[in-house]
């Protein structure tokens, strides 16, 4: 998956229910030169989201290849309905993108590759129909040997699902990069996977082998970089997810944590009889927890104060957080992940270390690594 | 699957290479009317192993039918070689099984169903292959609603991997049993589920679906019993299986934790980089990572001397053990698991709700259950 001029469809839910075509449009290094959205068509992206490249929101994908110059590489599906079916509206989309040469990727859980007609459209046109939820046949179980990258590790961890821990990954990366720290992002989940463009759906995997498809996706970059930030996903503690969570602790190796909180988020997202622990006990446990097989300390917190009235109050959430759990703390989405990669620095990972080991004091902020 | 006359394939590994043919033998509730070795034909069970049912060793699958005068329900392949393949030898049994009308049920790697031949002779004679490491389809997230059933839930946890925790759950409902309460054994790997007749092989569940898969056993059988005894798999520190040990923490949502140790381990198995943290630590971490799903003590030991030298030996290290858990302690194979009901009676766990609460006093260890 290696795209770099495309589309991004989000059929009647750009921009607030399409969670997806945002986190390319604001994470991705693709360039997105068209939306698709028959609800919106003739606006721009511009008027409806900031800080992002604009690109003309468009009718069809007949419209988008017009409004690249006839010039993709692929259509992604930006959205998903519940229950993550294929919309039949979107049919046509997809045939023409396929007919014009373009790689189809989506996150559903319904396979483009089992569907007869479209399997054997991209077949015929010589393109890749790519499902990212599905996980690759060869993964296998860990061997522990995530530790032995020459790049530091960290991983976001969360009090619970739907948190903000992708965002907050992908915001240290790039506050990381702003600094010159050769940063990268580490996907686990299906929106994260199609803004890198690759990685492993932990989620999906076989529960054998969720700490081996982390140990896989470290061992192929982590040589190459000098700090990779990995995606955490769900909470150590949640009733149904924790087991994700676990393998990716313990599969990453990491070497700090950065645990993400919503505020005023009391009880387990959808399991509401399941109150969240005092936010220092998540501290301990995700520590003692990860100590065994290699020691890592929470070095920050990621606090997503969407849901607060204003920036006063975000403000009080983000201390009391910091005076809960005894570190630093940000919305790393009001106000950019820098105070973040302060603490990241400080725990001394992330230097390059051909520029001089941080345990030495030359720490390799500015200049040591390849800024993307 | 419910069989009650079966035969057992072992060729060329009975005893001491046949891990699951023994296990049906010592524990299952289907009668072992021959076992399959063709190095070993001609000799009796019992010539090989003490307390089980005896039967008589066979060259083949035609002579274990004959031996159970032509009236069998299913042939169990008791073994698994190395990568968990089909040996081509065993092909004229388990074909010549389906066609005298039984089902076949294996643990392999290798899906009995995915072999065109034998699949279509099954459909031919209405038998079924039982593959027990492919999951359910229809398995899902957990909802939380374990800690709901009726019985009280112990889960056997482990300091690693291979230590015991399916005997010692075995075990345990033996002697619960023998003390009138209506235990049951919940199977989590291959091995349990051939010798229980039933269960979900969670290490081979989608992770997401890990806890799930857990909640859905106890959901079908909690109302039914007193006591579940949940089989555990690896352990939380392991650095390839601690995501399935930990789906099965939660989704059990269990009662009380029985903490399996091999004596004399001192670094994961196969990993022996990694060293098992202090015996101490692992109850504190069992503990504070069940506890906001729910509160479980670790309220018993059972330590696997079979490595030891002697009793004297055994009895030191179970002793050991105890001291630095500060639970109570013992081999469930050498003495039995008598100690550790004690325990989880001592618990308040196990009594029959119907014949007054543990609280109330009225403890319902004798009569108060169906044995079985």
């Amino acid at each position: 998956m290696d795209h770099e001029r495309i589309a991004v469809l989000a059929h009647e839910k750009f921009p607030d229910r399409a969670k997806t075509a945002l986190g390319v449009l604001r994470y991705g290094d693709q360039d997105v030169l068209a939306v698709l959205d028959r609800d919106r068509a003739g606006d721009r992206v511009r008027d409806h989201v900031a800080d992002v490249s604009d690109a003309p929101i468009v009718e069809s994908f007949a419209d988008a290849h017009a409004a690249a110059d006839g010039d993709l590489d692929a259509l992604y599906i930006g959205i998903a309905p519940i229950g993550g079916g294929f919309d039949e509206s979107w049919r046509g989309d997809v045939e023409a993108a396929i007919e014009a040469g373009c790689d189809v990727v989506s996150g559903l859980h319904y396979f483009l590759n089992e569907d007869a007609e479209l399997a054997a459209l991209a077949d015929e046109h010589g393109v890749d129909l790519v499902d990212v939820r599905e996980p690759d046949d060869d993964l296998t179980v860990a061997s522990g040997a995530s530790g032995d990258v020459d790049a530091d590790v960290v991983l976001t961890v969360g009090t619970d699902c739907s948190v903000g821990k992708m965002t907050a990954s992908l915001e240290i990366v790039s506050a990381a990069r702003e600094r010159g720290i050769d940063a990268a992002f580490v996907p686990t989940g299906q929106t994260g996977i199609m803004i890198a463009g690759w990685g492993n759906p932990i989620d999906r995997v076989v529960s054998d082998f969720a700490a081996g498809a982390v140990e896989d996706m470290l061992l192929e970059v982590g040589d190459d970089r000098d700090l990779l930030v990995v995606e955490g996903q769900g909470s150590i503690v949640h009733p149904a997810y924790s087991a994700v969570t676990c393998g990716i602790l313990h599969g990453s190796m990491a070497d700090g944590l950065v645990l993400c909180h919503a505020a005023g988020r009391e009880a387990i997202h959808g399991y509401e009889s399941f109150e969240l622990p005092p936010l220092a006990d998540y501290v301990d446990l995700y520590e003692d927890l990860a100590a065994p097989v290699r020691e890592a300390s929470v070095v920050a917190g990621a606090v997503n104060t969407n849901g607060v009235a204003d920036d006063e109050a975000a403000a009080e959430a983000v201390a009391s957080f910091a005076d809960e759990t005894g570190v630093p703390a940000t919305d790393p989405v009001r106000h950019g992940a820098g105070d973040i990669v302060d603490a990241v620095v400080e725990a001394g990972l992330g230097a390059n270390p051909d520029a001089g080991d941080a345990a030495g004091g030359d720490r390799a902020t500015e200049g040591g690594g390849t800024a993307e």
